[in-house]
């Protein structure tokens, strides 16, 4: 793995409006890896732009972050003491109907395409929509062709079936980068156990979400009962299964959440099939990167052993992002 | 209505490789308005140029053809012995994620939009998917939207569970411009009697296909045979309901039809969810424009009265389009 003895520290999404001071707190964390989040709705056209953002970070910012094309970027990043930075999409708007896009989005880095947002998108369902499609036709050949690619399949804001099937179709493990049980907090965007057991089986990821509106109790909830969450699910799928994917988003406004929410497809006259339209605020015991260490802590005292507490602070996604960055 | 006594003769899809020869051949069979396909797999870009090609076909060809951006301008050619162009997209893909577009477009003439082509659009169904996920959020978003403006909704190829909620959700009666019962010949792309009896009772319209795949026997089908068909879809859901989407397409090579059955999503490994690989013959009765009269004339010996073939052969196309195109 990495030199330095040093177990890696990865969170499988954080989507923050990004600056040098918060590349630096990823480093001062001691970070080793983030899932960075490029795309919500943009067409093809807008992800090439902020592609370009990235670019240019990446150039102004090459001593606290590099670009994550590989696990050896990784590794690099530990040696270094900076940042791995691996570029996804939280939707499949970037390859609008096109497949080679699909190509030509790995060939430019991203390395993570969650298939849906919110809502239905030529590929799948989102998890705000009432009627699920399942994998489009498609569908099946974008998740064939990340395969192919070494692109992961993410499913974190998909509706159930659609999950499902691409687990079924995809053949590589598939991942759920952000999201919790909704044994823990029932709401549309976590997942049920039965998707956890089948994703697991064939060799899938989840990342627990310290979102708010995926926390039982919310804000309120307690390093406790997140942590209890945790071991139950270690029970329910196996801790090699387990990593964390934050969803820490620091520094947006109101407008950034009008625009994740409702994109320019909503009427804002018909806006009940939306989200809640409004920014909550993290647990007091994780609001900034430099908290990660609580988690941590808060998984020993829940009874994991060190061996268990590196795996879900960063081994596991890292093992999994070794075989599944690699292309065939 | 119009003047010069004449009933109306309207073809609600025809989708050719159009040129001038073609549109003389609109003026020779005595057609006053059809619907054309302007959109297949467009994006918004692309369709800004297929609109473009209009435009210059209406100022080049304007001794033959107009644009019908009300049923005033169907008026119009008859009085002149021209054919009223209806620009129409067979797909949402135009209106790509954003519901302004769907103004922008109707601003610039266009008046029908089928919710989907083949497959899952943004907004709906199409009948090539095996799961259905209706109207999604944003379609419903995009049919209210279309009620306002006054452009029709159109679920020619879309499926089953799409059509029923797109009945239901329109505030508008809708269309299905080309397409069959099932009854009659028993292809996804044909509808149930139950979807027809929907249709009919919210006031929609179904404009029979002479597109030979779905025809009873195909190229083989009768004149007879399709009359009869015409004749139990009166009796089924009242002859007021019906009128012509003949699906002719003229002067298309394999490469058009390569693009319809797969745009730019499509993997040729894995062409199986694909319609037929082929341009069929049309019946020997209905191979060109000039054929229309043999309809009629079928019409007539099914048993219809003169009153009913006017209505079938365009009458009841230009009363639901001066309802349709009408803005609220």
């Amino acid at each position: 793995m990495a030199n330095q003895n040093k177990t890696p520290i990865i969170d499988a999404l954080q989507s923050s409006n990004w600056n040098r001071e918060i590349f630096q707190s990823l480093v001062d964390s001691g970070l080793d890896a983030v899932h960075v989040t490029v795309a919500y709705w943009h067409d093809c056209r807008e992800t090439l732009s902020a592609i370009g953002k990235w670019q240019r970070w990446f150039r102004e910012n090459d001593d606290l972050i590099l670009q994550v094309k590989s696990v050896a970027d990784i590794d690099a990043a530990i040696t270094s003491n900076r940042t791995g930075i691996v570029l996804g999409f939280q939707n499949s708007s970037s390859i609008e109907d096109d497949l080679a896009l699909v190509e030509t989005f790995h060939t430019l880095g991203v390395r993570i395409m969650q298939l849906t947002y919110n809502n239905q998108s030529l590929v799948g369902t989102g998890y705000c929509e009432k009627n699920d499609s399942g994998l489009t036709i498609f569908g099946r050949n974008v998740v064939s062709e990340m395969n192919r690619l070494g692109m992961i399949v993410d499913v974190s804001h998909t509706s159930e079936k659609t999950c499902m099937e691409a687990i079924e179709y995809s053949e590589r493990p598939i991942a759920i980068t952000h999201a919790n049980p909704r044994s823990f907090h029932d709401v549309g965007r976590n997942k049920s156990d039965d998707l956890l057991v089948e994703l697991a089986q064939s060799g899938g990821m989840i990342g627990f979400s310290l979102y708010p509106l995926h926390l039982a109790g919310e804000t309120d909830c307690s390093l406790e009962s997140f942590c209890s969450m945790v071991a139950r699910c270690a029970e329910l799928i196996g801790v090699n299964h387990l990593g964390l994917g934050t969803d820490l988003c620091l520094g947006w406004g109101p407008e950034q959440l009008e625009y994740m929410r409702g994109g320019t497809w909503n009427d804002p006259d018909r806006s009940s099939d939306l989200p809640p339209a409004r920014w909550p605020q993290y647990p007091r015991w994780f609001r900034k990167n430099e908290d990660l260490h609580n988690i941590a802590n808060g998984l020993r005292r829940t009874g994991f052993v060190e061996d268990e507490v590196s795996m879900i602070m960063g081994s596991n996604w890292y093992g999994f992002f070794r075989e599944g960055f690699e292309s065939r």
